[in-house]
Order: C-alpha cells, then structure tokens, then sequence
C-alpha cells in the first residue's frame, strides 16, 4: 500500500512549543514538507490550549481517539469536540484521510529523539530503522501489546507514530530540539518518498524496540500527597537500565527509595510534568530485539 | 530593629513545586523553621493555582501587591483577592506582621540559587552577603531602582526577598534543587537568629550585585509572532557576559542573531517559560560591587 498523504500535527499538548512553532513554519513554507509522491498536510491540533499555552482546555486531547468516545455525540469537552473534528478531516473515513499521522511532541524527560509507534505493522518498524540507521540517536518505543483502538491521535491514521522530544520544559522553545525535530521529519518525508517508489532496499534484520510494560507512581501518603521525588541518580537517565537496589526516588526527608525488582527495566518519561497530575513517576521499558520483516507496497 | 516574625511562602506561582512541597514540609514538622529568638510561620500564598498546578488562575498573583491595588476593592480576580487576605494576615499593617517574607519560586531559567532582593536596606544586603560567603554559588540580583511600591509578594515586608532556583521546568520537582533550596533557607533563619543576637561580625566591603535594568523581547513579525529562539549559545549561560556580536536568537529559518549593544552586559532569566506570554526573551543586568553598610539593629 503506497503512502498518498502524511499529516503533520503539532499543539496536540498546547504548551509543547516546538511542534507547535514547526508546523507554523511549514504553514508558512508549505514546499519544506512536499516532496514528489504524495501529498502533505499541517494541523495545530489544539489551537485554544495552544493560545492559552497550556496541555490542554478542558482534557487530555492525545487520550480523546477511542474509537467508542468518536461515536459518542454527548461528549461535550473542547477536546471531545475538536477529536472527533480531526478524525473527520484526516481520520480513515475522513474527508482527507491521512495515510500517516506525525504527532510532534516534547517532554520534560530526556528521551532525546524518540519515536513512538501507534502500531508494530512492519512498514512502521521499517520506517524506524530507517530512521535509527540515518541517524543512531534516535530511539524507539512501543506500546505494550498493539491496541486497535488506542486513545492517542496517531491512532487514527494507519502507520502513524510521535516524535517525543526532550529535555525541554514545557512552555519552552529549545533551538537545538527545534532543529533536530525539523531534520527527522525531513527523513522521514525522504524515506515516504523512496518507500512509494520502492527504492528501499532492506537495512538490517532486527530493531531495538523499547516496549511499555507498566508505570511506576510515586510513593503516596495516606491522604493522596506524593512523598518523594525521582533520584538525582535516576533523573534524566531515561532508556538506561535500573536495576535491583539502585535508588529511584527521594523522599522529601532526604530517605532513598531503592527499586526492589528483580528485572532490569528501562524507564523513560522520567519526571514528566504532565504525569504528576495522574500520580506517574516513569513508564517502565524491556528492551528487546524485534525482527525486521520487509512487505513492500 | 529586630526581626521578630519570618513569612516562609511557597506556591505564589502553583506550578513551581519546590517551594509547595518545602512549605508543605514544614507545615508538617515545623520545628526545622523554628529558631530561638524569633517566630516562623509558613503560606502556600495560591492554593487554587497550586490544586490546578499552573502559575495562576485569573492573573499572576506577583504582580498584585502595588500599594494601589491592595487598596482598591473593585479589583476581582481571584489573585487579587488572594494578595488583599495575604497583606491582611502578614503585611505590614496586618494581623501577624511578618518583617521578613522569603518567597520561594523555581525558574526554567539556569540561574542556579539566586536571591532577589525586594530593597537594598543595609539588612538584605548584609544578608545576602553572609549567604554568599556560606555558599559562593549564590547569586543576588536586584531591582533596577529601589521601588517604594513594588507588586511584588516580598515588598509587604521591610525585609523580603524571593529565593529563585533553576533551572527546573515548571510543574517538576527536581530533588538537588530542593535540597539546596532547603539548605538555603536554614542558613537565613540561622543568620536571623545570629543578627537578632548582634552576634554578626562584618563580613566584607562589598558584594557583587546584578542589576536589572531592562528586558529584551523575542524578535516579532508584524502580527505579534516571535520569529525566533533563544540561540543555542545562549540557552542556560544566565550570569554571563555578552558582548557585541555574541549570538542571542536563532530564527526558525536557522539565521543567527546576535547582541548589537557596546555595553556588556549579564542576561538572566533567558528562556523563562512564564515569559513567553509577555514576549520576554530575558532580563538584562548589569554586573556591580555594591559597598556594604553595617547597621545593626
């Protein structure tokens, strides 16, 4: 199946700035983002929460695309409204179906480059070793078990994924992430390009795939109220393995909390900001070697 | 004049979560702020922003404490009202006056441990000298003029200053932060208790003081967008000199632009998230030894 239109989304999270200011700047340079066989498209997805600089209005817009909350009309949020909008302009059986979804986002753990798969269909794990091999950097996470019907807005498109960037606080433009960001949507235009000529030749059997397993909270006191804060030992090593006894949180009267698991885990999305209102310190990783299998168009 | 009541104020902005959680601890153990010859007490100044975990909710509440607006009661936001009920409990003509309020903010900016000072009174500059030499990696900025009616928190009290630490993003705690920024407040209230006692030897001629004198926005297009970031080169150097020709921003087309004044000068709070909406890139100082006075008491 050829690519015949990527959709480029930013302000999803309206405080994440670089998507936002990117997709600005194609808007206002649209030949960036053409390339010879397929078309491209901008969305800011959530421009009310972007004006207001916040994540979001009302909820969460990255978790409004199940497909039960799109056919549910007596959703009233802004982010219910503006979800079932995006799916009717870019979704499948949308106006302008979007073939690939690129939802850019930031965080305030040091994922670097990463690349979130909405699906382990092989043309994705294609395109991320592609990716991986252009630029080594670049790292790639998956959820834990494919879901047909995730509540995330690359969901809606059939081989879409988010770019996830950081370190950056929200509410910040960083000029090197900014950059970096801009030169991975350029490889993966280039790579869409050479994928619908079939000019891709297949790079390397296996890639390394950070897999989602669970999430780790804070340590609670009876009332509801965090105790503790991430390790200085343990804050920005995202992707780096934790294992048995090496200190994972702080409490607030200088204590160390250790990790008492017997596996070594990867956690990334360490100190998202975004997550203390749920309570979620990091989400837990195995890495794993996952085959490459190469079904071409 | 004796200091006889110490203000311990957390949360003026309620997604700068060090000083929440500080003042939080202290509320539950409050004998590491009680000291021998004056009363602490402690304030999570805006509750209701601090529950939402944004900066604030109507307005900033640091900017509602001018003498005029404290006394006008057509003034509605809910930080307005906030500021009113706060000058009531611990202003100057309130019900438990506080001499010297510490106001405790995080910033995304990198300016480490920085005091800054609500007045140059021969008192906060002797303090802020003492702290310096307890800990030379503190920093003491300063008004650009000594203001009689300031809108800030600290300015209700004879003695204020705010403590800023960074570089955090908001809505994060970062555990070597907290620790210095607790260490920090048990030296005041220590050199409180010493200058309460006249047990304070002079400490040194001078202190090195960073002036503020203007602010520098962000490049803008003809309908208000900024048109760049803040450059590479510059991003975390907060205290250091720039000089003509020095690069300051980088467009989003990646041209540099760089620091056309003939005077040098030290940028601080570069990149300061809660900046963005003012269109405030950063605050420019001036480097100066400002000569000490002992008055005691």
């Amino acid at each position: 199946m050829k690519i015949k239109r990527v959709a480029i989304v930013g302000g999803t999270h309206g405080n994440e700035l670089i998507g936002i200011e990117l997709v600005k700047k194609f808007q206002r340079s649209p030949h960036l983002i053409q390339r010879s066989n397929f078309e491209s498209c901008t969305l800011l997805a959530n421009p009310k929460a972007c004006q207001m600089i916040r994540r979001y209005v009302d909820e969460d817009l990255n978790r409004c695309f199940h497909q039960r909350d799109l056919a549910d009309f007596n959703l009233s949020s802004y982010e219910a409204q503006r979800a079932k909008l995006i799916n009717h302009m870019i979704g499948k059986n949308g106006q302008n179906p979007a073939d690939l979804i690129i939802d850019l986002h930031t965080t305030t753990s040091n994922m670097g480059l990463t690349l979130i798969l909405a699906s382990k269909h092989p043309v994705n794990l294609q395109l991320a070793a592609h990716l991986v091999v252009h630029n080594p950097a670049v790292k790639v996470l998956s959820a834990a078990v494919d879901h047909p019907d995730a509540p995330y807005l690359d969901s809606i498109s059939d081989f879409g994924f988010t770019i996830e960037v950081g370190a950056v606080a929200q509410g910040v433009l960083d000029a090197v992430l900014f950059q970096q960001t801009e030169a991975l949507i350029n490889s993966v235009l280039d790579y869409v390009e050479a994928y619908n000529q079939e000019e891709l030749p297949p790079l390397k059997e296996s890639l390394t795939l950070y897999q989602r397993t669970q999430t780790i909270e804070y340590p609670k006191d009876a009332d509801g109220n965090i105790q503790a804060m991430i390790h200085p030992k343990l804050q920005f090593r995202d992707y780096q393995p934790l294992r048995f006894g090496d200190p994972m949180f702080l409490t607030f009267d200088h204590q160390e909390i250790t990790y008492d698991g017997n596996e070594v885990i990867y956690p990334v999305f360490i100190n998202e900001a975004a997550y203390y209102e749920k309570g979620v310190a990091m989400h837990v990783t195995q890495k794993v070697q996952e085959r490459l299998t190469y079904s071409f168009n």
